[in-house]
């Protein structure tokens, strides 16, 4: 089943101890379309420049991502600049040029308003709205967003909130959002803002999944070799939504299942910069992946000898 | 199967933002011993001051813990004053009494030099050294350490790691013993030092486990009462330990189910200050936790759908 995307797309500078990419294809719509195409046909709103490069326009392209909601606009695309120490897991922004972005009004064709599924990568709230509020029949709806908006744009946040079936988000921002260090708590007074399923991403620790009365701790591969965490985040919330779109069955089992399949697609997508390991994935990488995730996580479920 | 366990006894006052404790029952044997005895037989080899209060004595009896290593030395008990704030991950230490642990020699009885398992708890490497000197026949030893002693002691912290079967650690003293940042390569080089079996300690994100090729993932319990973090590292590893001691089963398969013993212990102590938590379990409610890390950490694991 079909999946639509809003968020940005974007040339990235990033670098990291294992090297530098200069203006490398990124955003989080592109993050997120690699990896979810893996699972489900998926159509992108987004907005570039009259810089943006052709062969970018081949990635989506050979990922066979629909880019009729893909526009032009005069001026320059959205740029990144960002570095990573050698812990990984920090981000530092050293530069960021909004551009087309500062005009950016999402405009669903009639295909895409009637996909049953919609991811709101982390964008203007307002933004994100004007996507829902285009859609037509019970989309199920999953968003992401970021501290700058949950501090800056509460209401407009709050808003978009209401609306939306599920909500990814890292521990910091969920802290920040919910007004409170634990966890547990944080889960019960976000889903009371809306999400009835809260995902919480937690980096090199995998992720936290709250739905209803029920908890689920997805690992994250210890990898070797991680050169460029950017788009981690992206491309698990793809591997998600992909699977569900793809699978239909919303089930707390079937969840628990699409959200391993994100932390796989993650785990492949920091191994090499920008969008390089998720160009040529197979199905077998993919599924070879998950088995180790299996591995990683599974014991032995019989108490006893105790 | 009888474990002896090598450490501190302690009279420890906490401070977290849930309250207060005055001089309560800690030290890392204190801690190890509660949780192991609930799987093993124990034996504990301390030292105390004279000060050291009868009714924490009888905390111990009533474990059934073997006292006959625990000497009573003139002089004070050993004492720890810390503080932990809201994130509760990172204990602030506001002081420290070594009193009678600066002249702590270990002097294990004919039965503890029998056991075949040995506990190490974080102490001077080299009386952690003494204490495997004494040992007979070919005991299973699992230690822990700090950074205290991998940065200032690491001749004699490395003398001591050659001998020991098992090494637990938390993730800033494992960067910090292998001098690297990623913790696949720290537990190659750990494991270069000797101990075949590397546990790595990540506090609210459970704990990694390195075995030959193996990698394990162990979640943590995501817990909406936290009262008192301390002493949680040392119920772990109290759980591991005292399963394998009961098991015998060395086996990895094993070696998982021991950890998540280790991590419902640790999740109980917390709940409450000190040893409270601790007092009197039941088979039940340890089991029906086991449990729920079952349906925390499981899924699927059939590939397909994609």
């Amino acid at each position: 089943m079909s999946l639509t995307v809003i968020g940005t797309v974007a040339l990235d500078t990033v670098e990291t101890p294992f090297g530098k990419l200069e203006e490398g294809l990124g955003g989080s719509a592109t993050h997120f379309a690699a990896s979810a195409t893996y699972f489900t046909p998926l159509s992108l709103v987004a907005v570039v420049g009259e810089d943006f490069p052709e062969k970018h326009l081949d990635f989506f392209r050979d990922r066979s991502v629909d880019l009729t909601g893909l526009t032009r606009q005069k001026g320059k695309t959205f740029r990144w600049k960002g570095r990573y120490d050698h812990d990984l897991n920090t981000a530092h922004t050293l530069d960021t040029q909004l551009n087309v972005l500062l005009d950016f009004h999402p405009q669903l064709s009639p295909a895409q308003k009637k996909n049953p599924f919609l991811f709101l990568g982390n964008i203007d709230p307002v933004i994100q709205s004007l996507g829902i509020d285009q859609m037509e029949g019970k989309p199920f709806i999953a968003a992401d967003t970021m501290n700058y908006w949950i501090t800056g744009h509460r209401d407009n946040l709050l808003k978009m909130l209401k609306r939306v079936d599920m909500l990814l988000i890292n521990e910091g921002e969920a802290r920040l959002l919910a007004d409170t260090p634990n966890l547990v708590k944080a889960s019960r007074i976000i889903r009371g803002m809306g999400p009835k399923t809260l995902i919480i991403k937690r980096g090199e620790y995998g992720a936290l999944v709250f739905h209803g009365e029920e908890v689920f701790n997805a690992p994250a591969l210890p990898l070797e070799e991680i050169q460029d965490p950017t788009g981690a985040g992206d491309s698990f919330a793809g591997g998600v939504l992909g699977y569900l779109a793809k699978t239909q069955d919303m089930s707390f089992q079937n969840l628990k299942k699409a959200v391993i399949y994100g932390s796989v697609m993650a785990s492949f997508i920091v191994e090499k910069f920008s969008m390089d390991r998720l160009r040529d994935l197979n199905r077998n990488e993919i599924d070879s992946r998950y088995r180790r995730f299996c591995e990683l996580a599974h014991f032995d479920n019989l108490v006893g000898a105790v």
